[in-house]
C-alpha cells in the first residue's frame, strides 16, 4: 500500500491528533488565522494524499546527465544529477508541509529530516508515522523520513548545526527563523525568503493590461510571497492609472508618495517603512517615478530579490528592466503570481529561493539534487 | 592599455613591494616553504599577466540562456546566466591569487572583493592598484576590484558578515579559515575544501595501469588537493601490487593496515588518524579490503568528498563505485589529478568545491554566476 493510500485509510488518526493540536492552540489564545493554518479536515488530508501521488508521478531527476564531453586526451566527463543526501526542513505550523516536503525530498532520492513547529507536533507525528510505514511498504528505508519530536528552541539550533548530517537545510518560516539560521547554522542552507514584489507600469504600457496585471498580482492571493506589494508608476501614465484604480483596485488600501497623492488625494501617506513592507494583505504602496532609470533604482533598492514585473509596450524598456533588475524572476507583461513551481511547469515546489547560490527562484525536484562528475578513462595519467 | 600590459610594465613596482613582504616574513622566521609561496620574481609576474590574458580570452558566461520554454498559457520563460554581483575571496599568501581571482570574478561580470593575508599585503596592494588602473583603462569601474587593506582578524570576521554586500564568499585556505567561516559567516559561501583522495585498485584491475595511475596520483604534484592520499587494495591484487610498489612507489612512504603489512612488512603502521590525513606529501596510507563493498565503505567513511578513483576492468564494479561513492568527482581508470578546471576544459579555475550546493567539483567562470528567470507574457493573469 502506498503512502498516499495509507494516509487516506488512516485519516481519522491524523484528524484525532490534529484535534489535540488545535485545542491546545485555542486554549493558548492563538490567533484564528494561525489556528486555521493548523487545522486539518478530511478535505485537507485528501489533498495531502493527492499531493503525494502527484509528486510520485513526476519524472525522477536523479541520474540525468546534465552534460557530458570528451577531452582531447580521451577522458570522458559526465556531470550527473545525484541526490543531495539528507535534506533538512524547518517549518512553521501547516502540518501539510510534513507530507509535501517529505514527498519532494524522497522523490528526489534524499532522506527527509523534518522539524515542524511545536504547535503542530501531534499532527506531524501522526502524518510522519503513516508516511514512514507507507515508504517502507514501497521498499524504501523507514528512515527516509525522520521527524524531530523535540520542538524546543535548543533543538532547532542543534538541528541547524548538524554539519556532516544535513546536506541542505531549507527553512520555511518568517524573519526570526531566517535570522536564527544566519546566526547559528553551520549546515548549508537555501533561503526561501520574503517577496516584496513590485509592478512597474511604464509610460508606454497598455492601461487596461496594466490594471489587469496589477489587480491580479495584488488581489488574487494577497497572503503569498509572489503577490505584489508595491506599484511603481511612470509619471506619464500615473494620472490615468490612478483614476482607473479607484474602480479596479477599490478593495485595496493604497499608500503613496507625494506625487501619487497629488494625483489621487484620497490615498494615504507612504512612510519610508512602507516601501520595505511585505503587507501580505490588501494594501499596496505607490511610487511615481519620472523615468525607467528611477523605476529600476526603486525596485533594486526596496525589492527583496523575489519577483519584479514591468508592464510596457516598449521593447528597449523591457530589455533594460529584465537586464538591470536584480531578482530571482523578472516578469514582462504578466502577473508576478506566475512565479511559482507549478506555474513554471516543475510539477511541485519546495519553496522559492531568493538567494543567488545553488537555486534561485522556484525550487522543484531538481533543486533538491546536486551533481557529481564521473570521469572515465583508459589509464590516463597527467603529465 | 590592458591590465596585463600594465602589470608587465610595472613589474618593478610589484617586485619592490614584494621584497618588503618577503623581508618581513624572513625577519619573522617564517618557514622557507611559506616564504617561497610569497616570493615573486619577473617570471611569476609574467605568469600572472599570461593568466589575465588567458581569462580575458575565455567565452563570457553571462547572458547564456541555460534553458527556455513556453507554457501552455503562452508565457515564455528563459533561465538566463547573470553575474552573482560581488564575489568575496579570502586567501592566504600567494600574491598571484590577487590577479587570478580578480580576473575570474571580473570576467564573469562580478566585482572582486579580495582579502589576502597580512604577510602579502604590500604585494597585494601593488598588484590590485595596477589591475584597478588597467580595468579602468578598459572601461570598467575601478571598483570592480577592491582589496581590503586591513588584514586584522577582526576585519576578516567583519568581511564574512557583510550580508547584503558580498553575494558569494569563496575562502581559499586551511582548516582554521573554514572553521571561522562556519562559525561567523552570514554571507553565502562556497567551500573549496581539502582533498583526502583515494585510489581503489579493484581485483580485476590491470596491474600496470593501476601502478601507473597510483604513482601519478600520488607523486606528480603531492602538494595539491587532487593528489591521492590513500590507496585501497582489493585483497586479490594486493600482494602483486605491493610487491611492484617497492619499485614504482620507491620514493613514497607507505603506512598500512595489518593486512597490508603482512604482505609487505617494510611499510609502517597506519594509525586511525592516517586514514583522515591529507598528507600533501610523498606519503600514503594503504588499506587492504576483501570486497568492493568494503572499498566503497572505506572511501565514503574517510574521503573528504573531493576526488575518488577506481582502477578496474570490471564494468559492474565501475558502475557501482561511480554510483555509490559520494564525492565531487569519481574517476574510473585515470589519475585523480585530472579533477581540475583546466583539465576539465574550463579554461581556468577559482577552486574545487567539496560542498554539494551551488557548485561541486572544479569551479570555472560559470560557477561564479547565478541565473535569473525572465518571464515574458502578453498580459497573462493567474486565475
Amino acid at each position: 500500500m502506498t503512502a498516499a493510500d495509507l494516509l487516506m485509510q488512516r485519516t481519522t488518526d491524523v484528524l484525532e491528533a490534529n484535534r489535540l493540536d488545535v485545542e491546545r492552540a485555542e486554549r493558548a489564545d492563538t490567533s484564528p488565522t494561525v489556528v486555521d493554518r493548523l487545522r486539518l479536515d478530511e478535505h485537507r488530508v485528501a489533498g495531502m494524499a493527492v499531493g503525494l501521488r502527484d509528486v510520485a508521478a513526476l519524472a525522477d531527476p536523479v541520474g540525468q546527465v546534465v552534460e557530458g564531453w570528451t577531452r582531447p586526451n580521451g577522458l570522458h566527463i559526465d556531470k550527473v544529477r545525484v541526490p543531495l543526501g539528507v535534506v533538512g526542513i524547518i517549518y512553521e505550523n501547516r502540518p501539510n508541509v510534513t507530507s509535501d516536503a517529505a514527498a519532494l525530498c524522497v522523490k528526489s532520492g534524499n532522506a527527509a529530516f523534518l522539524r515542524g513547529s511545536s504547535a503542530a507536533i501531534k499532527s506531524n507525528i501522526a502524518i510522519a508515522s503513516i508516511l514512514r510505514s507507507g515508504f517502507a511498504a514501497g521498499g524504501l528505508p523507514e528512515d527516509s523520513l525522520v521527524l524531530v519530536e523535540d520542538t524546543s528552541r535548543e533543538s532547532a539550533v542543534e538541528f541547524m548545526r548538524l554539519r556532516g548530517v544535513i546536506d541542505c537545510l531549507i527553512p520555511r518560516g518568517g524573519a526570526s527563523l531566517i535570522a536564527a539560521i544566519l546566526e547559528h547554522a553551520t549546515v548549508p542552507y537555501v533561503i526561501d525568503g520574503d517577496g516584496n514584489c513590485h509592478v512597474y507600469v511604464d509610460a508606454s504600457a497598455d492601461l487596461h493590461m496594466a490594471l489587469s496585471i496589477v489587480r491580479n498580482a495584488k488581489t488574487s492571493r494577497p497572503s503569498v510571497c509572489n503577490a505584489a506589494e508595491s506599484l511603481v508608476l511612470h509619471a506619464d501614465i500615473a494620472e490615468n492609472f490612478l483614476a482607473a484604480s479607484e474602480h479596479v483596485l477599490e478593495d485595496v488600501e493604497l499608500v503613496g508618495d507625494e506625487a501619487a497623492r497629488r494625483l489621487l488625494p484620497s490615498i494615504g501617506v507612504a512612510e519610508e517603512a512602507d516601501w520595505w513592507r511585505e503587507y501580505l494583505d490588501l494594501k499596496m504602496s505607490v511610487a511615481v517615478v519620472s523615468s525607467l532609470d528611477d523605476a529600476i533604482a526603486h525596485v533594486n533598492r526596496y525589492g527583496s530579490g523575489h519577483s519584479e514585473a514591468i508592464v510596457t509596450a516598449d521593447l528597449a524598456a523591457a530589455q533594460r528592466f529584465t537586464r538591470e533588475v536584480d531578482a530571482a524572476a523578472v516578469v514582462v507583461n504578466a502577473s508576478t503570481r506566475f512565479v511559482d513551481g507549478g506555474e513554471f511547469g516543475f510539477g511541485a515546489e519546495i519553496g522559492i529561493s531568493t538567494q543567488k547560490l545553488h537555486a534561485r527562484g522556484p525550487m522543484g525536484l531538481r533543486e533538491l539534487t546536486t551533481t557529481k562528475y564521473v570521469v572515465t578513462g583508459t589509464g590516463q595519467i597527467r603529465s
